[in-house]
């Protein structure tokens, strides 16, 4: 995650709205859908260049053009000059470590939020940058990567399900952030399981790792938050409704959204308290353990050593000292060591110790 | 607890304001009981159907209708339908895992809050989603379970007591809320005991199940916190009755609840307060038994060591030694060695390490 | 203190404005004691019925009734009839577990406060509610106990002093509210002195009677907090005048209890940051203690253990073994250990382990 | 410092406005001095009697009377009588515990701020309250004891430096406060030097006496916080030059005042943050030393327990054991135990444990 | 970093607006740079005295002062006089220790910010005063150090690149701030790359010199956020675009930089977030390794103790004692000590506690 702190640094020295590409590239090629719908209608096409959707700009039915890979200077720069974007947002929309906020320029509304997914296979958060552009009947949105993660809305538009179709752009606008902000929920339902796991683990056996994993946590709970405070802002900007952009009926779809991120920040921050919490657990269980490891220490020093020393002083040449029948001699001797060694090993493996 | 903080990600994908019971069915069956009432008349029954609900829409008279269980999409759909809710309450009443929040829509004020009771059984805290609708002349309230909770007020309006009857819906929705509120006094008593409980056990003998016991307090108060820091600002937006639904006189009583609401806070935030200096309490007196551990340790090992080396010195072939007498032989050793060996584990018996 | 936190739970289920004395009975009767005043006349009087106070209602001189004890229903009730105290004031006063708050009724002012002062014989804080009720030409207060601690304002009455005998009903419940803040700082000073004593305590000789001293010194100013932030809203409130039964004169003396009720906050909050620096000051001088008996026990191992292996090795059947001249032979022996043990004992009991 | 918390409780029971000196006497007599000036004359005197101040008051040019000490009632009682003070302030003037604050009565301005130094005597910083009152041609100043802190202001008046002969009194109420605030740098300078120091031997050699600077420390940034928060409060009052006393000229010198009580706050947080860092340094290096002496001995024990046994063991009578030569008879052994004795102290000394 | 805080102390006394040089010389001389640019012409000079400027303040092109070295006081005052700026402005720019702050004088904008690099030598941040003073067409800008962190700036003019030739003096003003801001992602890489590198130290082998960088680290935070905050406010207040010297077409440009400064607020304040979190994981993990040699003293004093008792005890003149065979004889038992000494040599190494 560290990454995302970095990639800023590149551009020092360029003039402002300078497109470049920081990343590396992240998809071989830029990848262009474009859905074309109103209540009556319903039209979808893989585009080749960026050139074959400049046509729905002026048509009155919603136009969402969905654009996956960020890395082509030439295609942003088109979609740019031809929808009036201006070059700041551009450069924006490519440099993809951008903090989630919102531009309102009248015209049109920009919007740039992370797009979060628990990868199990680096079992870690992942991060990808959403761009979306509304205007006032297209959505332009931009994707880092290739992913099926709006699928469900697609299908929502081919089969008209609930009222997607009767709406306007702003409506899908939201059908995006929605589900952006469902996949926090997938992603904290992840960490919630991690938690109790790791709850369970601190009673039975803490570890050294058990540390480290609250440790991972912890930064998996900043990054969340990092991203959904500012999202949250986002989505209460849209949710006012100032822009004339936004109807009155999509509002408290938008509201219904907002509350679900507040949602998210109450449980990341209730995660937070938890996985603190955790850790003063397994330090004061650090040092029960610790404790108990001395009292052992002690107790058998504090009988032995003192014996020793008698044993030892009763070593010396006393006179007349009466000689005693030693019970097995010394095979029984070696057993008996043997017999208290064995019984401490195994005290020690009963412990975990070993 | 923690299963609260999953639920929310069963539904990602689909359109909202789709009802899905997101729980698996709490209540057998769905239980629908009326109250309709003025200051001259009282009825009450027990609905087999939610369609006899429906004549006392437009009644003059209050009517609460009660529904425990909220599984059923149809009985929900079809209030909906006819009482006129926004698909989206519909779908907050249903998905019992809401933030408590308020929404009032002109015609009607949306109330979700969170019950809290103490379960002995469990011994911990149970929460169940109660939605609250409150219209011109009617209240709905939606319980997750059967319970009797509300049976007090039920009880007032039967024998007329006090000034419910007098009164319009609000003043039954303050009723509502009043005893939520008053359930969280209950709470919080419990674990006021438990509070005092555990200072008594960190003075008297700390253990690591002290230590569990803090952790789940904590839990628990991280829990309450959550659920009436909302609760308050609900009641603030009733408390200052801008909504037409709200009488002027009832404000008053919303203000005492409030009042309630605060105390609630405030004694939360104490609890929290004294749980975390129960913590550092019981880290520096685990600190301070392992001190007294060491000293012990230190104290014989610093007083036998020299004197077995001097023991084991003079055991060497000293030339012309002269021989002492031992006392009382072997059997004189053998009884000093084991009453110094009885008297050390009796030390310790008493110090509670064995 | 902690009782503090339960009572509010007891009334679960009633309707409000219903008067029940929770509290097992404080004083065994009410006391009333009425005085009533103006420039020129002067009149104080101990009531035995609270019917003889109705006549004063009236009057355009400043009457002061005083109630000691609020557990007699039918007093509170009478009172409340006859001054026209709205019922949910009447339980406020009666339920002494108020967070301190005050309710302007434009014809009254209702203000309830705690009253704290200093145990020295449970060595403990205690607190009182505090009712005032300010009309246009009465105060009413209702204290939980008999108490002389407003004597002094009842003398510069009797002997206008000051300028009390010259002022409205607004100054005499400035003048409450005065000493009740002042009763702050003698609490406060109490404090001092523990904090100051415990510091050197800490540094002398730290205990764990220390850190619960520590501990308790903190819940104490917990407890202080929770009262004296609301007290601070509540004069806050009276300052700014707003209600027309402050007297713009009045409105300085107010500030001036205000500017003192800033003073205790930020006393408390300086003794807040002094306690718990000294927690920490108190773990650390653990854990400075805990190295130094370490230090100890790990110098005298190092240097006997590689001693007493080495006796030991030389112990076995060398050939040739030349034998020494043992200086003073076994009492030679015997008296070096006595002295090395007596040593040791007197090092730990030097440095108070013993 | 911790006497500064203690003073207001003396009064309780007193009318407010009632002239009180609480503390003990802190110069033997009030010491007043006099500057009149204008643009043109400027005259200077030691006054004997608070009369002679009297004529000033109505002279259109500036006035400037510094009062050293505070304890002689008859002297502020004539001031304020002359001057128009209300009694309330001279009653602050005189109870030299006061909070930082300023208050605005039309026809003057009073403020009340803590005048700063280190007492390198003591080694501690020292506090003593200045009020000053400005008036439309004059200032009036209060100083706890004699000082030398305004000489350079009289300095620049004398010798016409500056501007200040030609501005009205605010400009020289603005000199007093800006000197105040330049002893804050003072003050953090020294501090500043301390942290330094520390850090310095926190790395070097902590030792108990560390922490106790560091507690020492920390409780004098607590104290510097608690006054500089509210002198920035004054400040900004006075720079927002709302009243008429304070002329627009003089408003932008009061905001260069202003940045600089910012930076002293700044300051003094980063002193904050320093210094609790500090302590985890502390902490931290307390328990690696404890690691390490724990090492030593568990290295030690561990090679030389097992041997000592086996030293042991061959110590029994086994059959047929040859004999050898010991190498340099016991001359060599006690040369050897010698030996290793010494090298273990001069160990321990080397990591400074003996 | 500390002396950062003392140099304020220095002018105690002074009246305000004396131009004093409080720093020891930074640069020998100082340097002047012109550049005098609009749309269609270029200029660029080194001038050799101030006076060289004068005559490009009434130019409507728009001319850039730089000035390395802000010592020489009478540059600074000549440039004053000349441009007209306030004196308290030249005492703020010559004083280097100011806190970033804007102050808008209508004819000219005074900006002071912190500009930042890491320098690789001293491995720390080191800062640097800019100041900037935004006329109505022109900007002077002061370093304290010759530096050439503006150059990429410079070319744009020369080269007209991006609109910069095209934009007023505001745009220039932008382009400095924008180019301190990237400078801040510099040292922010660079903290991350130590963050990585201490992240990794941490979990393979933490040593007491992690702690020392983990606390370097928390003071170069600290010392950004420091920076960062007051420089968010001066952006924040330039973006409002409240000066009519601000044009609405730059105003989006600042809204970029703000963004920017937002972004590095975050990062310092997620920095802040793990470094803390790193001091509990070097707290915890020394706890693990204390407990873990404690175990293995332990297990060994536990095993051993009784075994050496047990040899001791049969050491002892027993009756009948057979003799065993001795196995290999006294060279058999050097070599197994050996064996076992340097078995315990090896183990410690393997643990590298050697």
């Amino acid at each position: 995650m560290l990454k995302l702190f970095r990639k800023a640094a590149r551009k020092v020295g360029l003039p402002p709205g300078t497109l470049v590409q920081v990343e590396e590239k992240k998809a071989e090629k830029v990848r262009i859908s474009l859905i074309d719908y109103d209540e009556a209608q319903f039209q979808e096409k893989e585009v080749e260049t960026v050139e074959e959707c400049f046509p729905f700009k002026d048509k009155p039915s919603v136009t969402w053009i969905n654009i996956d890979g960020v890395h082509q200077v030439e295609v942003i720069e088109k979609i740019g000059a031809h929808f009036g974007i201006h070059p700041l947002i551009l450069e924006d929309i490519m440099h993809t470590v951008q903090r989630p906020k919102i531009e309102d320029f009248e015209d049109y509304i920009f919007v740039v939020v992370k797009m979060i997914y628990y990868d199990d296979k680096i079992n870690d958060i992942e991060a990808e940058q959403l761009s979306i552009i509304l205007g006032p009947n297209f959505v332009i949105s931009f994707q880092e990567k290739e992913g099926d993660i709006f699928n469900p809305i697609r299908d929502r538009i081919r089969k008209a399900k609930g009222r997607i179709r009767k709406m306007k752009p702003d409506y899908l606008a939201h059908a995006l952030l929605d589900t952006i902000v469902d996949h926090y929920f997938i992603v904290l339902e992840k960490l919630g399981e991690k938690i109790e796991g790791m709850e369970e683990e601190l009673v039975t056996k803490p570890t050294p790792e058990t540390l480290q994993s609250i440790h991972t946590l912890k930064r998996e709970l900043i990054f969340l938050r990092k991203s959904i405070w500012p999202l949250r802002e986002v989505i209460s900007v849209l949710e006012r409704g100032e822009s004339s952009l936004i109807h009155k009926s999509t509002v408290i779809y938008l509201r219904d959204v907002y509350d679900h991120t507040i949602q998210v920040i109450d449980t990341v921050e209730t995660f937070r308290d938890m996985v603190s919490g955790m850790l003063d657990i397994y330090l004061s269980s650090m040092s029960n353990k610790m404790n108990e490891v001395m009292k052992v220490l002690t107790i058998i020093a504090t009988i032995f050593m003192p014996l020793t020393f008698l044993a030892g002083l009763y070593g010396m040449n006393f006179k007349h000292m009466p000689e005693l029948e030693l019970p097995w001699g010394y095979p029984g001797l070696l057993v008996l060591m043997i017999v208290v060694g064995l019984a401490m090993v195994a005290y020690f493996r009963n412990k975990k110790w070993l």
